[in-house]
């Protein structure tokens, strides 16, 4: 060995005081637990001044700021300007409020910075045991396998990956689209844009992505898809894919998931559910009955930060076929080889069934606040956050006012302020400045979407903390913004 | 109105004493910044024991358990069993070590909860100006755009999917690969094997992953590269991207990337490069030239979490035409739709940069770390790594009883022990079983691969906390080992 070499000063990331940055971290903890406490009294959204975001716009810190100035930065110019989601009175899109116990988690995680590939270590286990659990919390069979992803779009993608190479009829990941028939894949046209995006990222083609028409209750004409599946095989085409919807994106409506999978079955054809919005409503013996069929699904994917409340992001794929699940992701090289005993001496990597090999330890959150709050909580609150959407609709339809413009069947209610003296293009551009008021008064945050020309507003309650008089604030609200419109 | 029913018990997840929370809060962080100032005194990486493993088997939480007993189980079952990463003595694999900011940064992430769908929110901000931080550290050009993604494997997926679908000369998101012809790509047969999977995911076969032998120095033969292409062109084949490696995972060798870049722009042809372990090189003044080329791809994909030490999970994809980008990925839903004001009054959604739209606020953790230490920090410690693996390569080379396999042009150093008396197999055999009791024993972890058949140690050093004296007691501990091994 060469002595030691006295010139060289080695350095790393670690403070020279411990303390300093514990004190910070304490400051943080307090910082944010009161900025969950007392979110109820600020806004649900306000707009980034213009200082703040040409604050937002710094150079690239060449020198250090160290770690409190970048707090003070983030206290002064992040902090204050969220989503909103975290709201009792955030409603729009379908997003989840996250807890103080998945927030801590998110420290511990990030703490042990376990790279999850797999492996002989702990966040395995626990990944493994949080797979099992939505398992069996989801009445997906034992012996399904399945994957914490990003979200929902990433489970979708996953999820029809699995379903084209197991449909191909021939090795797809070898030979590729090129060498093979169309294949086609079936949903509703209530179904989410994430679905064409996967079916396009997969080289399949958006053409592909046959949808098909709906009924009243906007779930999918199952005797109008029959039809379109038996006429494309007809035209030489190879159905491979049905897409279910337990809860699709504009009013929640769930699919008959039952007669899907009985056609899919008869049919031979894969059947994927996109449950990212209503797949948790199973834990509810009460709402269980509406999604009668969701297990017996080939693929399932949801989202946990979405009706579960947990933290971005975290979501999960359930394959019911393990064998075509690792069969479209199981791959080998000499630098992951597992070896006889120490970390790799367990042959166990996730990146078999998934597009990626170093991944975050995003099943501690969930883990934690299963653990914590316990599975019957989250099915009274899935519960309560439907009954809260039907006392809204109850709302709706008892105001003169106000029109519901879908059934609202789970736990997203779609209106519209309306007024006799205008016809449908004033009604829309009316119900916009409605929901752009609500949102730049800080009152509340739905979002909007269309539904057959109609402009509406959009309240999916996927929150723990909203409360019956949040909506009924809500409505109040709405019809006054309405009647002030009318007179501008 | 009705009047409030009185019966209605709203419940949340919120605490009834926000104070308890608090103070679990404070216990958090002092139990892990003192997990992470103690870390050299831990073992590198240890086994969990069998009752561990049994109560990590734990059936489904239905009541709650309480934040504090879930801590607890984590305290016990979880924190001792981490991968090993953040360790000054692991070098396994490519993996980054996390820094106390980043760590607290988490913490605040996760507080917020935003859902960086985009938006017009401090998010967005905070993710746009880490993007072009990024953009500016590694050279490419202001008017490239960018995404922030779970990490290589993804960010590879994301660029060769712009790759495909720009080069096609097909509506290939409405018409599917199907409709086309054969598409192939290059790469050196030192690739990482995500990118294989990438070209599966995406529909193309792997067979069309067309990969070129190597020099001595493991980089990519640009002559054999250049007539592989021409051949395939003749063959009717189109060729669409090429592969540039900016370390490759085996030994970290460099291609040449202007020599690609250069021929690249003559076949008019994409070229991506996979910078997942060696781009951060780009910030040192030293390493730059070895890294020339680079910033003439059309799409780089990089790993914040690996020689940048950023938490799990980060990567970034940054991608020279901005048209071609949004071309992939950019699409439309009535419920997406940007409205007048309000929330969705910026229509900026990162959605039309990537698969996903609910997305986590990853960009927070870069923007502390970043501006906590500064750029100037994260050079001197890539140089730091850098001169750390050629002072190992140095041991290696002047130990008889040590043999360097590769050379070790970046931070990744292959070697082995040997000795006269065993073939090929006892080599392979004996250095195995050094690795499994470096690991076990807790001393260090490298990982391994195969080059030419040999079984090397391979450590790679991403990791801000090693100090020369660890990677020589590394070499002391292999000799010591592999002497003992020999008696066996």
């Amino acid at each position: 060995m060469e002595p030691r070499e006295q010139a060289i000063v080695e350095e790393s990331l670690d403070p020279t005081d411990w303390k300093e940055i514990e004190t910070l971290g304490h400051r943080m903890v307090d910082d944010l637990i009161y900025y969950l406490e007392s979110v109820r009294e600020r806004p649900v959204w306000q707009k980034m001044p213009e200082p703040t975001r040409q604050a937002l716009k710094e150079p690239l810190p060449l020198d250090p700021q160290g770690p409190e100035k970048a707090y003070e930065d983030f206290l002064r110019h992040v902090l204050p300007y969220p989503t909103g989601n975290i709201h009792p009175r955030f409603w729009g899109w379908v997003m989840g409020t996250g807890s103080a116990v998945g927030m801590l988690s998110e420290l511990l995680a990030a703490g042990m910075n376990s790279n999850v590939v797999g492996f002989d270590q702990a966040a395995t286990a626990v990944e493994q045991q949080v797979l099992g659990w939505l398992r069996e919390m989801l009445c997906f069979p034992p012996g399904s396998s399945g994957l914490l992803v990003g979200g929902g779009s990433m489970a979708n993608v996953v999820g029809l990956a699995v379903a084209r190479n197991a449909m191909a009829g021939f090795d797809l990941r070898f030979d590729g689209l090129a060498a093979g028939p169309r294949m086609t894949l079936y949903a509703s046209v209530e179904t989410h844009s994430s679905m064409r995006k996967a079916v396009e990222l997969l080289g399949l083609g958006s053409r592909s992505l046959r949808l098909v028409p709906v009924g009243k209750d906007r779930t999918v004409d199952v005797e109008a898809l029959a039809a379109l599946i038996a006429a494309d095989r007809h035209a030489g085409m190879r159905p491979i894919a049905v897409i279910g919807n337990a809860g699709a994106v504009n009013s929640g409506a769930i699919d008959d998931l039952e007669r899907l999978a009985d056609l899919c079955e008869r049919e031979r054809i894969w059947l994927h559910v996109d449950g990212a919005i209503g797949a948790p409503a199973m834990l509810s013996p009460r709402l269980r009955p509406a999604l009668r069929g969701m297990e017996r699904a080939d693929s399932l994917a949801l989202d946990l930060h979405k009706w579960l409340y947990m933290p971005y992001d975290i979501g999960c794929v359930l394959v019911r076929s393990e064998e075509a699940h690792r069969g479209a992701f199981a791959s080998s090289a000499a630098y992951l080889a597992p070896t006889s005993g120490g970390l790799s001496g367990i042959a166990f990597t996730f990146s078999d069934y998934g597009p990626q090999l170093s991944r975050s330890f995003r099943a501690l959150k969930a883990w934690m606040c299963l653990k914590a709050y316990g599975v019957h909580k989250y099915a009274r609150l899935i519960e309560q956050n439907v009954e809260q959407a039907r006392h809204l609709a109850g709302l709706v339809e008892q105001s003169s006012e106000l029109e519901l413009l879908a059934p609202a069947p789970l736990n997203i209610v779609c209106f519209r302020f309306v007024a006799p003296d205008l016809d449908e293009a004033g009604l829309n551009a009316l119900n916009e400045r409605i929901l752009v008021e609500l949102q730049e008064s800080g009152a509340a945050v739905p979002s909007s979407t269309v539904l057959d020309g109609r402009f509406c507003l959009r309240v999916a309650i996927t929150n723990h903390r909203t409360r019956r008089d949040d909506l009924e604030l809500l409505v109040r609200e709405v019809v006054r913004l309405g009647r002030e419109g009318m007179k501008s």
